[in-house]
């Protein structure tokens, strides 16, 4: 069997187009297995898998989790609070640690871009990256493309507006780089102050009227706003934000076309979308939680199958 | 094999009579099982559980842990703060997650009455409540009975005083509403504001002089005082709370009969009940710990028994 | 097969020269089954062990869980805050509930200097302590004293200096237990006022120089420095202790000869000793780290030897 290019998933930049589409194939599969009473498949049976939060996150740590305990994977967690990660060595002791105690791979969600690229050069373990400060979230990228190709059979070709703060956005990025590899077409739509000046390089289109943007796009990926993470320097208010950017019924049932709406979640029901737009039937929300979890199997099985053994 | 009447387990109003005696009868199995060096049955094999605790509970969390994992189930936790609770959209993210993710049961503790029951109705999973707010906590009152039925052959015709805060308690009202269907009396016994008006309509009797309701029961449960949650308008100072309605070996000693002393944990020696008569042998205090384990495993192995496979 | 002398393991204390030694032969065999594509062993299961944490520990904690996993034990974790420690009567509880819910190991951490010694004696589960207050960390001395067993063949007869607050360190006392109960020489070199005034009726020397201590040993172990627990009274201030018993590369490579440098982790670099020190070949750090889980799987291993079975 063909194996992923990569050693390591640190971010969508690491996989090209066929990773990409293995990824799916090998989803595919788990998704099956997901939907039958026995839902454990003995695959990672003797690797042992620490998820390395360095940040709050319920639900992306409970997809990984359940996707490990699901290959049979052995399972460490280690939640680490901001404040030990402000002490400055953390980073050197956990790759350290992770080095000596044996740890097959690790999962690691962290403030700082690019910590899961240092570590990767300092340990044996294979490092998956869960989120990485501004920079990437590949998972929640490839679930998000797993969920389009799901629904339209194909990822080349369709055309997806990502709605939001795109600047300090893991997950646009990773979207972004995601569905350019697969042949999308990709616009961005937020307020002026969130996009970032360098988006032109990645070949997408800006549009800030989200009408026209809705109307553009076969799929909208409606991002969160971190409601914690304002800053007023690039943000308006909430109410202000909701008004322009937010998606309702009312819009939803005007477009010329019927399209998919997405959220990465936890969704702020009121603020990004409504609540009738969430539950509507454009909404795929559900299935993108459900795909995660397959999507994760898919990644930890097929780099496990890489692990150089004796 | 009969089952049990209900899908879930949201409080003790699920439970016929007929239920209650098969969840006790499963127990005595599990139990005799808990006493061999070999501890794990694989009943629950291939059975995804996640224990959701949106309050800290160390006691309820790690006996349906122990529970869980001696019937060889997969266990995921996740516990909240409940400062995230207060963020207003998390039950319905939690309810979404679950769907989604294909968990098969969901063991949920909450700080609002009814979290279980409005849970229940949203998602396939089974749902067993651990405490919701101060209405109901289904298996504190079953494992309560069970150790009553243990101590005494039958619950049936047995006096049962509870004395303490019941205005605010989920552990009295499930006592309540269980010793009446296996044929118990039942007295409540603490200071007026702390009573609820309501409770003559539940068949119970009311008495506020603790030695008087003493010399009446069989067995007296006393409450857990939570002293985080004093409320002046409801409540004495501690003391005096103390003085009115704690028990201690003098009181004990001096009673018509020997009475059996339980207590829900964890206790605040010297308040409820002085460590003499918390570890005298007319406590089964430890029985109702242990007792913990084995009735919790027969209620999560008589709903697993219920779930819908294909 | 001969077995330990002991039931629990509280402290170096309790161990004769011979069970040191059994643990270090046990080890020796699960170090090389570490280094195996295949970690885990069948030897603990059906065995629960609950690590009970009243004091944060990410390294220690990971690194029991760890050992605890490859012998296949069913593993409970329970993280107590230090503020529920001090309402007083938690761990008269956690004895209750340990001995109802019939665990069969409990490893436990506790702020107080003597809580596994008071554990023991109330309940049937074995004790391993995990570091007690300023009293032991048994299991940190015995994978210090097999690294240097590791590296020289054998530990009697080798010159050992113990670096830092050792007033306060539960690390020092274990270390200087297990070395002394193996023949080696033992030092202690520290600030006047971080030296107790009976370490003299351990056997033990002491320099306050810190070139003076590096020129006479073998072996230097470089204790970390509390930063969080400094107290006026006792501690200079972090550059002057620097200056005086930091260790960096220029002291190293200026000794008479190669000493071997070790360090119980976390580094706190540039304090107790500079990053090309413990980065240097002369560091065995890491192999610290490495042999704890081999050590700790060795000590539970043993211990589970030992339950009382039908």
């Amino acid at each position: 069997m063909a194996g992923l290019s990569t050693r390591h998933l640190l971010g969508i930049k690491d996989l090209n187009r066929a990773d990409i589409e293995l990824i799916f194939e090998t989803a595919d599969t788990f998704k099956s297995v997901l939907n039958r009473p026995i839902k454990k498949v003995p695959s990672l049976r003797d690797v042992t898998i620490a998820n390395i939060f360095f940040e709050n996150s319920t639900r992306t740590r409970l997809s990984f989790e359940l996707a490990e305990k699901r290959l049979s994977a052995d399972v460490i967690n280690f939640a680490a609070s901001s404040s030990s990660v402000s002490k400055g060595e953390t980073l050197i002791d956990t790759v350290n640690n992770i080095l000596a105690m044996k740890v097959d791979m690790v999962v690691m969600r962290h403030p700082y871009a690019g910590a899961g690229i240092f570590l990767s050069k300092h340990v044996k373990a294979q490092i998956v990256n869960a989120g990485d400060g501004a920079h990437e979230h590949p998972t929640q990228a490839l679930l998000d493309a797993f969920s389009i190709r799901e629904k339209y059979g194909d990822v080349a070709g369709k055309k997806v507006v990502i709605v939001g703060d795109i600047l300090h956005s893991r997950v646009a990025l990773s979207n972004i780089l995601c569905l350019k590899q697969l042949g999308a077409e990709v616009m961005v739509c937020g307020p002026t102050t969130l996009i970032p000046k360098y988006i032109g390089s990645l070949g997408v289109k800006v549009e800030h009227n989200l009408i026209k943007a809705l109307n553009w796009c076969d799929v909208a990926n409606m991002l969160r706003i971190q409601l914690e993470r304002q800053d007023i320097k690039y943000f308006p208010s909430l109410r202000e934000y909701t008004m322009l950017f937010g998606l309702n019924k009312t819009i939803l049932d005007s477009l010329d076309k019927e399209i998919t709406v997405m959220h990465p979640g936890p969704i702020n029901r009121g603020v990004e979308i409504t609540s009738d737009v969430a539950d509507s039937k454009q909404s795929i929300i559900l299935d993108q939680v459900e795909n995660g979890v397959a999507v994760r199997m898919a990644v930890l099985y097929l780099l496990a199958g890489q692990t150089p053994t004796i």
